[in-house]
């Protein structure tokens, strides 16, 4: 059996390697347009700011070493150019020599990736732009930008997803000083405001400069240096900017010989990973797949899920219709600076979108121990079904455990898992690791008060509806007077929750009643006792004034 | 509605503040016959070593603070002697004034949590001894020991489980030469020998000095000084011995009111943490309960579990029989030096000890992208079901990420889980954080291989056996020629996996082939080569070199 696998990146080299070690036999012939297979994408913002330092690491493999190692035909600098379905064969261009050929298959893999999207706006080929997909990408910044690089530099970062911040943080560890423009409403939008506030602060303190909600309109070049133009016509002069907006699945070749493109414009493949040809598989950035969650297809461009198609691919290529692939909930981490935001599942802009129903809760627990020294707060957003407790999508930003919250309930989203199973799930405690409930026991424990109508919550942006309103609550304060002497929220008066019960005389039960503290558990307390008490309608701040502080429009 | 709580720590302080959370009504009783509440037991070796240096850091409320925002009469250094269930009262002895009294209660809550074994044996009672439990242990070794220490001071530690490790390191920090004495075969028993053998390699490194299947005989007095003195008649003179050989259940209350003990020797309770009387309820570490993978009841004596006990009983003593506690798989971690060793579910001593079948894969996965600097390999050891996949337990051992892959897998434990789930989860994965494939999903994807009879495993004592025998087999190192070299297994022949395919013909088919590499997955690819050119029987090593030079014998 002859299999031809083009691209050599994540899915296609992980998809040959398997496929020899299940065939023995099998005959493999690998094209990659570029010079490298099996590098380290992921790695290449690093290498950029020298975290990594040997540019050798970034390849995992070479070609000659992979093609000992798993008998496979590798060829780089060979460009399939077309797919011949009829006579099931692809037309290759040989990059090195021009000269072009035909090779035929029993099985192909499409494993081409996604580009960058490079609009067509004016100036967009103005030297000092650059994107960063691959590693001929990365040399091109490394020679022309910072091999060069003169004091006080400045560089913008149009686009403020992962990758976005990823190399905002590396070009200033070289000494550029860095702008990031985004067109949405605040950076990393896979996270809702409350946690990308958080991040948007941490760039800020680290002296990067956001601009949000105004997105590219052009490049210009003024007396010899290149500018940024944006929609309300800000210029932002820079040294370089690099063009982070996003990319878009690599389709041409599918799209050319027939292949069914579907609804998010990705290769469509059946759950064996098989494309509307039975003998053409795909895999990658360059397919979409149903979301666990919303069952409509999207294409994730995460290289765990590519990984894992690869090797579901090459099973299903050798044994037909084996294994089923389950799709991806859409995990993602990225470092920035000192913080680490990370997500899973959806957003509360994409649950939305999607018409489906949720509730939130906020929580800042601490990362291990209180008691143990060193630690900042994690903080963690829980969208879930207000119906079923069904978890919908978990966002959490920290600088210490955020990575190993998202994973638990990266695995509880895919196995449609419920806020109940966070609070009979089990951890690894001791004081250095964490605490006796852990932060997504904690959440599920919030949640679970919620759904059993123990709390009824209320976001920042729903108080901030009633204060706009100027609508006549009780809105109370329930930390200790010193606390509330530094900062709280306009109109609140203070009755601390361990003085509460003694009070109630003094607060209208017939009023809507607010209650917040710092985090949310005192608030919660509080709540419990007011309701109770004859309250009728009592809401507790869900995240307290930890997240009012960074996104409430009335403190005071 | 009167509820009346024994015990004030994890369980008892929990559920009282869950209780009243629920039911502002409720009134609420708390005995504590110790001095604190709700404090932090778990950090009490940390508060030895000093790393927690402020005491008043392991109170985590006083019994006023507590009273007061929970509406809790708090009685502390208040006993209770004796539960008189036909009349529904407990009997209580005031320790400040040695006044006895009795109190009603409607429903009673048990949580008098374990106390160390100190067996009777020669000396037991000598100066010196100590066992941490609570405040006032600690207390105690602080008084008498480190504050009156010496230069050269000298610590015994009787028995190495997570706690007596805690205590290892923290006696060092502060000067002591440490000796860990364990009974078993080796320490941290819930782990496996090929992964304990790395945590007692660490020990050593550091200076501790570590004596395994010797257990402790007798203490004597010699010239003054104590001295420890084993099984074996070995004599160890210290100034201080801590007897960390476990705990037991208190049971005594329970049992003397006639409730149900049950055959781990803990309170036997129902699904809703209700004992054989109805109006009684248990958390903690003094009930037993079955375990989720074997079925079969036992003693846990952990925090996480006792506080969700307490959150679980106390909604039921509510609401009666409104939800079902799940049960512990005995999650648990400790830091040990620069290393972290945790285990969930079950060992292969204890899967062994419940006849249940099982197979086990160790991997030693980079905690992060292997060109992201930094980082020392994790090791895992999975164990799971030879025919269904369901995992049985794991454990890991590493400086990094350890307790990450113990969650994902302690949760997936709880729900029945499978290797397939592994090889299907998703993870956060950027280079500082993970690799596409995580360490969980890796170790899935190499028990799928064996499920799947792509390969056959062999484990270092299986190996051992074999060779001992010297039973003629091909041993192949399919490591490079530089590796080999440098230290291999005896009368291994080498066979670069990336020439194998050349020397086919100078290895006999028709022998049984073990190969191994340095963790297993050249050894993986080499045996798929084997396998598929004609080779009869071909096992590839399990952890490769990395484990089989830890705990082999026939290294060369």
């Amino acid at each position: 059996m002859k299999y031809v696998i083009i691209g050599g990146v994540a899915g296609g080299a992980s998809a040959a390697a398997r496929l020899k070690r299940i065939n023995e036999d099998a005959e493999i012939v690998l094209f990659e347009k570029g010079e490298h297979i099996s590098y380290a994408n992921c790695g290449l913002p690093y290498y950029i700011g020298n975290t990594i330092e040997d540019r050798k690491k970034l390849f995992l493999q070479t070609p000659v070493s992979f093609g000992n190692r798993y008998d496979v035909d590798v060829r780089t600098l060979n460009e399939v150019t077309a797919i011949n379905r009829d006579r099931k064969t692809v037309s290759v261009k040989n990059l090195r020599n021009g000269k072009e050929y035909e090779e035929d298959y029993d099985i192909l893999l499409l494993s081409p990736g996604a580009e960058p999207i490079k609009p067509a706006i004016q100036g967009i080929d103005l030297p000092g732009i650059f994107t960063l997909r691959n590693v001929a990408d990365c040399d091109r910044i490394k020679m022309q930008a910072i091999d060069q690089m003169h004091d006080n530099a400045t560089a913008v970062i149009i686009g403020g997803g992962f990758i976005g911040l990823e190399m905002a943080e590396n070009l200033c560890k070289i000494g550029y000083a860095v702008t990031v423009v985004e067109k949405a409403t605040h950076v990393l939008t896979p996270l809702d405001w409350p946690m990308a506030a958080i991040v948007q602060q941490h760039l800020q303190d680290k002296g990067v400069r956001v601009i949000t909600q105004n997105g590219l309109s052009a490049f210009q070049e003024k007396d010899g240096k290149l500018s940024v133009v944006l929609e309300d016509h800000t210029e932002l002069p820079c040294d370089i900017a690099i063009l982070s907006i996003g990319v878009r699945p690599n389709i041409a070749l599918a799209q050319a010989c027939g292949l069914k493109i579907g609804e998010a414009g990705g290769i469509w493949v059946n759950e064996y990973l098989q494309t509307s040809d039975e003998c053409i598989f795909a895999v990658g950035d360059a397919i979409e797949f149903p979301h666990p969650v919303t069952g409509k297809p999207y294409c994730n461009f995460l290289a765990g899920p590519a990984n894992l198609q690869a090797r579901t691919a090459a099973m299903n290529m050798v044994y037909p219709q084996s294994v089923q692939y389950q799709g991806s909930v859409a995990t993602a981490i990225a470092k920035i600076f000192e913080l680490t935001a990370a997500s899973t599942g959806l957003s509360e802009a994409a649950l939305q979108k999607a018409g489906i129903a949720y509730q939130t809760v906020i929580t800042h627990p601490a990362p291990h121990a209180t008691y143990y020294p060193g630690g900042q707060p994690i903080h963690l957003k829980l969208n879930f079904c207000p119906e079923s407790g069904r978890i919908l999508g978990a966002q959490a930003v920290g600088s210490q455990n955020v990575d190993k919250q998202i994973d638990v309930i990266s695995l509880l989203l895919k196995h449609q898992g419920t806020i109940f199973d966070l609070v009979n799930s089990e951890h690894a405690y001791a004081p250095p690791y964490g605490s006796a409930k852990s932060p997504v026991m904690f959440a599920g424990m919030v949640a679970e008060n919620i759904l059993s109508h123990l709390m009824n919550p209320i976001q920042a942006a729903e108080l901030d509806e009633i204060l706009d309103k100027q609508e006549d609550i009780n809105l109370i304060d329930v930390r200790e007077i010193q606390e509330f002497k530094v900062g709280t929220i306009e109109g609140a008066e203070n009755y601390p929750v361990d003085e509460l019960r003694e009070f109630l005389e003094d607060i209208q039960p017939d009023k809507k009643t607010v209650v917040f503290c710092e985090v949310g558990l005192r608030g919660y307390v509080a709540a419990r006792i007011l309701m109770q008490s004859g309250f009728e309608e009592v809401y507790n701040l869900i995240g307290g004034m930890k997240t009012y502080r960074l996104v409430g429009k009335h403190n005071k």
